[in-house]
């Protein structure tokens, strides 16, 4: 029994960051516990873990680890961007839509700018018009600087890697950086089976906000900078903005843990596998539809209010999502069992049976 | 053996940064691990942790955890002052020499205001000056908003109350609201003797920067709020900074194992005293001098470059503090153990005697 | 013959902005010129100009002479909105479309949020949907803190009194402050017929951008603050952003002769009166649309290409209105004369006729 | 007789921006207004005005006019330093004291750091230091970016040219950008004798804020750039600070006519010369005494309160300098008429001798 989760009857499917820590992050902090060590990231620990995503990435790629998502693609956006500047992301994007103006924060100012796509997934024709409809030489326009791309995306598709290349070269064609918010890359990675390398540099990401947090660790992310360029002044952003912890051996060895051996996919995978189940049980249940593709770790499906809160009285938490009375979102996690799946499922099943009996 | 510090063999009184953290606070993370919790701050520790704050401080106090000192001075300063106001704080504070900006960065512009006294402690006459030498009706200057006062100080000394209480008299008279960096407020404490409401608002303290990372914690702030007024908004801007966590149970449950049983004054009260310990037989060295009074643990001393470097040969690290050629700085932290002490004091008696002979 | 302007053969229609300055205002800044005066706005004519907007607006009104209108609708946002705030807006509002992020850079991060409505006028039901959507306990959101309404619009409607009246109360019911983007005010005023208490704030508006450079003033534009705790700190404001003149007493002259004797009601009925006679005009050419009411002094019409370039060949100047590949600007402005509008038209006839023998 | 002064009887010496506006400056508004003309600064005024600097100065300049030294400078600073970047300037320099955090706000937070040096003129040894103690290598403290010279200084002395360069000289070796506040330049260079470009670029000055309201303008400075990477954004910067008119025009026929046949240096001649007669004379009444040397418009006297009193009684207007109880400031313009001289040093007489046989 744990005194200290909210409840030991709930399936918690909120979302992945209510999921604890997996045990081999919480070692790792253990073992980086053992003595001193230098501060501010200049610890064996965090040179250890640069290494390992230039392997990982397969590349020479600048790492800045921060505590959240939030730091990490506010950071991103103010490096891309002046504050006279503009960046495209899908109007459902995180840091446009969840982040509370961090992005703005960050940049001084720069503004974000919506282009739709269906699924969350930026529509390579819609791009195209908006970058045309710029004009670089208006004054009156903040100057287009950057594009965002969301891998996973806010509603759990995952771009194909051939339409993140082909959205990049657009962009690039246009003078643009581009960005991934990979709050979830993992999950991404794990559904796409292609290599880390392919998804974000190769296909053109100059930039990506790499999670941890989500799929496993405690509160563990990283910058990686493709474009080395883009690194400049960025060690004073992260500083002045907080996210430059003293004790930085921590979060370096989260993420050690967390890529040294696969674990990352590992985890993601699981998640992956429990949506994957989750989603194909529930399309079965009656009144319930999923309206956009499982390809990652999220769920999003319409169903009736009563079944919804049927759901929500037998414990299983999840959230209405906003602007759409009926869309419900469940998110599975590294630590999602199949037992819990089964149980979700089960009681799916009961209430919509019940409910049609009425 | 420890294959992730630095070096076994080495004393390290750089910075109480570079200290591990205290094996009570690792126990709580291990705990608070156990299963799901709710997301961003909504968890049961945290919920604890607050009302432990109010206890410990004997009044309602509204608590926003962070990550680092840097953003919970920036957060306070951005609360206190508006983009067009001023701060008065020491010229020798950390929030003006050493965080890159970032009070300037989260408050939109706002102006530090040097304000001088010996041993880093702010000179109540000078204050007065400054204050009289503001102007609110002239617009070409920031609009004075605030003071902010560190405890202990940069210098490793400590505010008496009544001096705290002068100060905080002056700045409210004129319609400032008060801050203090509390880094190591627990060391100041333990020196004093004093109960953190009489140390804080007691004295006159509006908006303080709970500080745990440097006396045992990996991670782990909080910033308190007496005065309720200057708590709106903050929840925001503490979101668009990236510093809301979303497993933020894991910084809660730090603070609570932190402060819980009064762990906070046990750890402060060792690196004192080892600081006290080294202080008085350093003094004792030839050619050694202790320009301020160590009252917390910090030590401040002017050495020879030879038993400096002497020193540093021996394995006792150290930094050279910048702006003075001959004078350094000591610090102790939790676990500086009477061995370690005594190892220093006897290394450095051997480098003088060694220098004095040659 | 003018060798200062651009040709004296064009009738320019490209924007009011390029119109000269009525010959009312330059005789003001004459009398203004002639000895010493107060800087800063402390001079008498400031003063005078100040006791005449209280007048012209029937309440005691704070009044900030700036000299443009980015610079007052920029202000006007960063009084409304904390940096963690949010404003509504129409997507096509001068400030979200064409300034560059001003109201971004003066908030220091505030989120212009979009508001749907037909001819550029912000439809109620729409507010009320979007003020539902919002949620002041979501930290991940910005906070609602404000509407800007745009009067006349940017493309040449006017409000009637009776919906700014109830997209006020729909903004106040829910906290929300209310600007108004009156950059063409006195075109909006001339345009409804009501007085400029009954069109701002009886109608529920609680700051204004009261525009003269459009209609006839060099550079002069005024904010008027209904609601007076949200002029508090503006002086400030407007000091750090440079645009507290030393010799204001400029500004104010133009100000002081604009609204002195009606003259900024005179100039707008000439130019709206130029607008009417115009659409009306080209309504009749063939192949002419005129998509939104001509109800100030903008016309919008869509037009053959060949018709447009026709138009241009003639010495007839306006502007392609982006992201609509057949829709043209003409702006009427004070000086917009019979004889000009007559031969606009004349020239659209006759080039119409010749397209469509060809 | 003149009903818009503030009195016709008074000497005004508190600022030379209280004076009006030279009549050929006035003459060229006049002829800018006989028509229409292209927005924002694509007029013919503008175009020959850019080439007018670029004659004067003798070299390709880039200009962009602003209506404040606010402004002008503001905009150089947040060219020069990023958001997390520093400028060194005097302690005492208006950008520092006197614009309310305006290169703060401009720049997202860039820090001012005072470089001290006697008479308001930095000291090139103060400087070496003060760039040595900087590491930018150390992350937590903001990158040294810019050096920001006042010519003439605030307390109205002027660089010598060999200064400048050797400043600049410490100032490009360590890879910083220099700026010149030149709010009264022309009083410099009238008073040094040079040429625009010995005391700008060829001494290492990068960019320039150019004044000419406190010399006979209206409202009209121009921001050159010598280094023209230091150009790149400016454009859009100055617009979102609502500094680009849409009636530029008026601007720059201000400062064609200021510069246009060396109008600019005759009225600092005049401005200089009387400053400089009332210098000498007031250093021959008993009890006054000129603590820093007179070299452009500007006179600080020490004089006792009774002496300024009684000045103040006779219609002599001038301030109180901060900060200092005897100190005083009188400013020459380019009105300032031999006979108001006269009056003012006839006056002082007379009140000294007056309060001699009390």
């Amino acid at each position: 029994m744990n005194d200290e989760s909210d409840s030991a009857e709930v399936v918690d499917l909120r979302s992945d960051n209510e999921a604890p820590a997996a045990p081999e992050i919480m070692a790792a902090i253990e073992r980086a516990n053992r003595g001193p060590a230098a501060a501010y990231g200049q610890d064996a620990i965090s040179a250890r873990t640069r290494d390992l995503f230039c392997d990982l990435f397969e590349t020479d790629v600048a790492v800045f680890p921060v505590l959240t998502g939030t730091a990490a693609n506010a950071l991103c956006i103010a490096q891309i961007a002046p504050p006279f500047g503009s960046v495209f992301c899908h109007p459902h994007a995180h840091l446009n839509t969840d982040e509370c103006g961090a992005p703005e924060f960050f940049s001084a100012g720069a503004k974000l700018m919506g282009v739709a796509g269906e699924h969350a997934r930026i529509d390579p024709g819609a791009l195209r018009e908006a970058i045309e409809g710029t004009d670089d030489l208006d004054v009156h326009q903040c100057k287009s600087a950057g594009l965002s791309l969301s891998q996973s995306t806010e509603l759990g598709t995952v771009y194909p890697v051939a339409q993140l290349a082909q959205l990049s070269a657009l962009a690039h064609d246009a003078g643009l950086r581009v960005h991934m918010d990979g709050a979830r890359l993992a999950n991404a990675i794990a559904s796409a089976g292609c290599s880390p390398a392919e998804m974000t540099w190769r296909a053109g990401i100059d930039m990506l906000s790499f999670g941890a947090t989500k799929n496993g660790a405690l509160a563990a992310e990283a910058i990686l900078v493709f474009d080395r360029d883009l690194a400049d002044g960025l060690e004073r952003r992260r500083k002045r903005a907080g996210h430059l912890l003293s004790k930085m051996r921590y979060v370096a060895a989260q993420l050690e843990a967390y890529v040294a051996d696969g674990l990352w996919l590992r985890l993601a995978q699981r998640a992956n596998r429990a949506a994957g189940a989750l989603a194909a049980g529930l399309a079965r249940v009656p009144g319930v539809e999923i309206p956009h593709p499982v390809e990652a770790n999220e769920i999003f499906a319409r169903m009736p209010r009563a079944l919804a809160e049927g759901l929500a009285k037998e414990g299983v938490a999840f959230l209405r999502w906003p602007g759409a009375p009926d869309l419900y979102r469940l998110v599975a996690a590294w630590c999602t069992s199949d037992a819990a799946v089964a149980r979700v499922l089960a009681c799916a099943e009961r209430v919509a049976r019940a409910h049609a009996r009425m």
